[in-house]
């Protein structure tokens, strides 16, 4: 199967499931439901739950049995978007070309629809691990996905980040920032994908690694977007980074330099899959095509 | 044991646990952390902790395998108030007499604190489930906490319970409200008592009917007490939900037939506590002196 096509079969498959865990009955929470649809389908790459899907892919056949962790992962990376967009954090106005969910909801609802997606999130993944004969697999997933998304993950990227704001930071900061805010939850799915596939733990700690590489480049590819990106592909503003005083790789090192260690951590990628051959064909190019990317 | 006694001895043993969970070290999540801290020890009564360990206690007799799981209701529960207490949402300048979470970190901290608390707690509990021989039943009780927190549950009542502020509202969407976002913690603090102590289905759900009546009559008491009570004794203004035009028991029905009802649902727990006869003594007396509170 041609790259893009199993790309676009990833994609099909992870909206055909969140469809289906988001179709509720009318009731009392109508809107905070639609809130979190409002997000959930707003035109998401669904990066993570595709990673998720083709590290499972090295190892196991049954893609149902990643489908629910894949899922919880693009939850929980909607919420933080959501969160991340309130007027007291990034304050944006539009995402993906569309108005933010606050925006169109309020702060009141928009934080609640954040919540409640995190929640949720967890709420598929237990109730899936409940059901296994062999749960251990199944709860490792979850805390990973957990940790990943906490106080010493995404969480604490994000606060760091918030407090860096028109500040002066180090490449520690920055790198501390970009692991946990970013990283962090790309090598989960990864690991997850790997776990949930039953690979040995020197395989799992294969796709730590590659995780930790290609979440690191995603994250410099997007500050240099944001910076020489065409706004309509992107679906939003360009620039708001330097506006904000932000600190990217990008405004610390330049943009050549910037460039070349994307190149830099995608060769690293492709050295990390190179014992799985063949098999690591889409995860291969998956990662070409998040370095070529203009969105 | 005197229940003042065992009341405190339960307290102190979730404070502990509390501290043992947030003694981090520092780093530079440090300002999220503290953030975390200033509201997990602003001096709540630990209600839900407690339940769950007194539950517990009908059933088993190593309160340690039921902590984790006390402990991570308490950070549901503050996390719930910190993002309550936002601008955006219930607007309260005061908690348990000192200034809420957003006016000394600010909003962004204030909603990243909030999320924190949610996130670590599943954090704690799945580090706990991942140590267990049998897990099932400890998935099971997470998934209860989860499903009690979530969209069908605590975020729920917060959702409608803010959508009907400045509306009249019925008794079904009143009861709604309370349902969801008070007494579904409560009824999962008893019933995951019950699961982690190894009681029969029978027992688990005799707990959480005595929940469902225990947490309806903990929020009427509480809406009471917005009426009448002290200020100097509960830590914050009165009157703020007449101020917010906020619908509540006493609002909708009286102050009379309100404390009716709480004499009512106090009577059904001591029901439903009956066949457990001198082992039920902590919970019966708890019921009493959740009622009598001035706080």
């Amino acid at each position: 199967m041609k790259f893009k096509e199993q790309l676009n079969n990833y994609i099909k498959l992870v909206n055909n499931q969140l469809i289906g865990y988001l179709d509720c009955k009318e009731g009392y929470n109508s809107t905070l439901i639609e809130a979190m649809k409002y997000s959930l389908f707003a035109g998401g790459k669904r990066l993570r739950p595709v990673l998720a899907l083709s590290a499972y892919g090295l190892f196991g056949d049954d893609t149902d049995k990643i489908m629910p962790y894949a899922c919880a992962l693009e939850m929980i990376h909607t919420y933080s978007l959501i969160h991340d967009d309130l007027p007291s954090m990034d304050d944006d106005d539009y995402r993906r070309g569309k108005p933010t969910n606050h925006r169109v909801f309020g702060e009141g609802i928009a934080i609640l629809a954040g919540d409640g997606l995190l929640n949720y999130s967890f709420e598929i993944m237990l109730d899936n691990a409940l059901e296994q004969d062999e749960p251990h697999p199944h709860i490792r997933s979850i805390r990973e996905i957990a940790c990943a998304a906490g106080i010493n993950g995404m969480i604490a990227g994000q606060a760091v980040d918030l407090e860096s704001e028109n500040k002066n930071i180090d490449k520690k900061t920055l790198e501390y920032i970009h692991l946990n805010k970013t990283a962090a939850m790309i090598v989960a799915a990864l690991k997850i994908g790997a776990i949930i596939g039953g690979a040995s733990e020197e395989d799992i700690k294969c796709m730590e690694q590659t995780g930790l590489n290609l979440g690191f480049a995603f994250q410099v590819k997007d500050d240099i977007l944001d910076i020489i990106g065409d706004e309509s592909k992107l679906g939003k503003s360009t620039g708001g980074d330097i506006d904000k005083h932000k600190a990217t790789y990008p405004a610390l090192f330049g943009l050549e330099t910037s460039i070349a260690y994307t190149k830099e951590l995608t060769e690293n990628v492709k050295l990390l899959l190179n014992p799985y051959r063949d098999r690591s064909n889409f995860l291969l190019e998956l990662s070409d095509y998040l370095m070529n990317r203009e969105f």
